[in-house]
């Protein structure tokens, strides 16, 4: 088989004067905890602290990035992500399309743990697919590769979840009773509760009351539940909320009229273009609510869900059929920045699945309103070339201070010290050639570096 | 004059490591046979097998990378591409404006062609034009510079041409009785007969119905007669059809609302916008007939043609004056591709003049549906910086395997190899890059660079 | 403190071989004079010629990028652009607030000025504010340091202003008298006059008419009243007008439409979608005006100016809330360019803050129409990324002879020594790529950085 091995100089520049100088500010960056304040491993997994099953749970069913890629070249998705599959013959049919991830930031990732959490050192491949089931099969057997014992190896400072404004918080209850208080935080997500034409949004709406103690028969009645459970996040630990919009749109509505959409909602009558009106009036809530509790709005838009209706119902939603679409956040996010922009206590992280917009509207926003920091290049962006486009295309207009600094976003919990390594080099990298083009002092490059792997990420959600 | 000659390095990059490894995967693709899948040379004209005329008419006039640079620059085209001219006053234009094609791929190419070709050794300017003149008139004469005869000296292993659904494949069955069975095939366009609006669009229909021996007096009769000129194109060794829609719209319409758009067209009474929700009714349909006779679909859309009717009406279609407007997939495609995106036995290829959508959507659908095929860069994009911005875009989320390999989509036959030999010298550095950056091995980039130079062209297309 | 200094290869690339050819490309260009003809530099001010006042006037309050950038991060502007304040206290924030200019062209301008005007060798700090501000205010009051001084010290051949459509002019007569005729000349930007939902707007065109001699209280007095003021620029040495509509549409109107609109404009109830249309309809008369007076049209179309009231409000317009937006220029522009994009006389130059439609629509359209010419990259753009990436993107389909050269737009005067000399360096870098590469002959490229720093800028404008 051929050989896999990590090289020390991988994904820094190739151009030896510039690699040179990344190699010395990827050192300085390289040890730095993980600060994660975004993502999506799951805290009822992190509570009950159980091992991880198999390789093809661990690192294929799980991750959309590669059930896509396997799907896009001709495997079935009943042949991967369907109940009841042999975990050995998913993980088979994974190894043999190894190919197919060339040029990928999964392969990127995919070897660094490999490597370095499972010591493997030969390609993937259809014939060496058994005996590397069993390689990982036995190392997720040991005690100390339970996810409680890897945020210490990963060296995991802090770890955000998402949970939807319905989690009633048992599982980061457990957590802080177990000392995780503070390390391991929620993350308020109430998308669920506010597209009042999604099916099963009025039970989502009723639970919510009910976690709140309140009567959300009416409008009012269910922003004070939301407020509530805002402030019951806020108070287990959680320093933001997170809105997978449609659009970054935030016009508000006046009050009857949000009020007669919330009503439609409740008898099952809204129509779309009234969700999608109430969804940003209630955008324009939330950053409302953040001046007042403080929790860091983050602003996810631009994505067509379930792209394809079949795949959806069948295996359900996060299967790699979620496909991004033109972003716009000049003119949509201007009702909520001329009220909300200048509030000294407010703070909202942007993120894209568009990269028109860098430079043409989200640096331009970031560099000019106080509260607005661009997050990290999200999903199919965060990748080696897509971080660095972000850097070219966002630094002159927004500076590095504006920016969130790395957010993994991953529910890849084996990722994630891939996913930051990745980011720091391609953020020494970036850098390393300003150095060379005598566009920035090393010393200065340094302490950016360090600023971008630890500490704008603590200063943009932990203020 | 400044000497002309073409470097073993051209368009390699300039980094001495990575220009090293780029040189070795080149070298393992320099050679391989042309697969020549679309494309716009004339089938008649390679059927007659007549001489190129002259110098102007091999290499200006039906070129519209090149006349619409003299033309931008204060060429009146009545000096270019109006008839009977002097193709020789016509020459000597062009070689007075040689320095307008600094940094454009027209000079890559024409630099290619005018020294493997013709031999020519010195820059073309006002000063030698007529001698370059009388040089490549010279071996134009010659019965090796036939068009057939060119098809083995360019190492072209099959030529697809693009004809109108009403062409009656007489050219291509010469060609078969000469010998070209399978080598030179045609492509089913059938552009003219999907806008209702367009003037000539019943008699094109009429038309369609004689060759189909069909009655197009109604919608189910035209429907009936496009699918049998689609087997008729088959037949005759077609692999493909070829879309040149305004958007990729796939809406497909309710049937008794087809019928009514199609009986308005008949009688000249289709307004615009009926026009354009028949086109994507049509797509929607094609991509069905595709899953029937596994013909290939390869859609173009969001170019503006004719955006001067001026030019158009004087000098006729493609003369440069064709103008892309941002173009949105994800959208637009979704009816399509609910129905039949996982069907085995359909295939479509996307083709892009905006390149914002390379990463946002084209590459994320190709990721992720099995029947599609990310298209080479078109038209402005087939550029050494157009074709290497696309791998950047488009392989960290696509891979390679979800693309196409390279399509030349010329009408200039004598472009074909210089058109091929860039790609290739593009693919190759972008590779090589992910070598010299430890993201790839080298073997590995030698098969993947096989594969985009022959493999996977052949694949995508002869299934 | 650190010390600060200019490396002689700032800005060039880092490759060593690319880098070599690049010095030799700048060396031919960094002597050249400056053409300057557009920016925004104030014409009284440079008639009076009056001393700068302080540091904190020269080179912070009026720049945009700077205070904007101060604001991002929570200084408040009534702290940096508010009457009154001690220059010094906003100095002390500036250079305290130095490491966010990291990697943007602010820092890159400064660092030139800092050094190249005021001889300073330390890096700005808190430290250090003071000893700095004392060391520039001395510079300031020398006798050599007033703007017409710096005229000939900067090596400036030509300035144009850019005058509102109601400037009476006295300015340029009086630089006029003073020996600077044809080399201090106005802009005739008629935007406030172009509107006429804008408040203001009819005592503006009132102002018009009484400067025109014309009656204006109907719409043909109006558009003689336009016609008879560009004369009158043209009279006083103008070569251009500028035109910042919200986009780039063109359609016009029916005469009696616009006499309609106009008419509402002076009771004052144009509606903002007349608004938008008569402005379109406007910029269709301005060109059919440039054909007959030879004054070329710049068009700055696509940004969203004050994009937060409370600071239009509060500091006035041009205060760094200023946001780009998706722009469009295929179809919007194609009116225009069906009616005059053929005539002789006509010129018009394209600037864009949206970059996606470089290589989508603006090459293209300059690449084919003999009117057009691709502006430089402007304002957020104009950045040694930006800069880069414009001729990327642009040069392919468009070559370098449809292009502006280099325009510095600035209102920070003493920042355009340093922005024309930043644009020779990445022209320089672009070029030596293209020569490395074996795309372009180092000769030419000599050639083509000359074009692009002197030629072409006097060729664009002055016809």
């Amino acid at each position: 088989m051929a050989p896999l091995a990590l090289h020390p100089d991988r994904a820094l520049p190739a151009e030896p004067g510039v690699r040179a100088i990344a190699r010395r500010l990827y050192a300085a960056t390289a040890g730095l905890p993980l600060v994660c304040l975004h993502g999506h491993v799951d805290a009822a997994e992190l509570a009950a602290d159980v091992p991880f099953t198999d390789p093809a749970q661990l690192l294929v069913v799980p991750d959309h990035y590669v059930t896509r890629m396997l799907v896009s070249q001709g495997v079935r998705p009943d042949q991967l992500v369907a109940p009841g599959l042999d975990p050995r013959e998913i993980w088979r049919l994974f190894c043999a399309s190894w190919p197919l991830f060339r040029g990928t930031p999964s392969r990127y990732w995919l070897e660094h743990e490999l490597v370095e959490l499972f010591g493997i050192d030969e390609r993937p491949g259809a014939d060496n697919a058994d005996r590397l089931y069993d390689r990982i099969a036995e190392v997720l057997a040991r005690p100390e590769f339970r996810r409680l014992a890897l945020l210490d190896r990963f060296g995991i400072e802090v770890l955000a979840t998402t949970d939807p404004a319905t989690c009633d918080l048992t599982a980061h209850e457990k957590l802080a009773a177990a000392g995780y208080r503070g390390r391991i935080i929620p993350t308020f997500r109430p998308d669920a509760v506010v597209y009042p034409d999604r099916p099963g949004w009025r039970a989502d709406v009723d639970l919510l009351g009910r976690l709140a103690g309140v009567d959300v028969s009416n409008y009012h009645g269910y922003l004070d539940a939301v407020r509530r459970r805002r402030r019951a996040f806020a108070d287990a630990g959680a320093l933001a909320t997170d809105h997978g919009h449609d659009t970054a749109d935030t016009t508000p509505l006046p009050d009857d009229e949000a009020e007669r959409i919330y009503a439609a909602g409740r008898t099952g009558s809204a129509t779309p273009a009234q969700a999608q009106a109430f969804a940003a009036h209630l955008l324009f809530q939330m950053a409302r609510m953040s001046c007042e509790d403080g929790l860091v709005l983050q602003l996810h838009p631009g994505v067509l869900r379930n792209h394809h209706d079949g795949i959806a119902a069948a295996y359900g939603p996060d299967r790699g059929f979620d496909i991004p679409v033109a972003a716009e956040f000049t003119r949509a996010l201007r009702p909520l920045l001329q009220a909300f922009g200048h509030e000294p206590g407010f703070r909202m992280v942007l993120f894209t699945v568009d990269e028109t917009v860098y430079a043409r509207e989200l640096a331009p926003l970031a560099g000019a309103y106080p509260s607005i920091r661009l997050g990290a290049p999200w999903w199919f962006l965060d990748s080696p070339d897509g971080m660095r486009r972000f850097r070219e295309a966002a630094t002159e207009t927004a500076g590095f201070a504006n920016t969130s600094g790395f957010v993994d976003d991953t529910r890849a919990f084996a990722s994630i010290p891939a996913r930051h390594d990745l980011a720091r080099r391609i953020d020494a990298g970036y850098l390393a050639r300003l150095v060379a083009e005598h566009r920035l002092g090393e010393d200065e490059a340094h302490e950016t570096a360090i600023d971008l792997a630890y500490r704008l990420p603590k200063a943009a959600y932990q203020r």
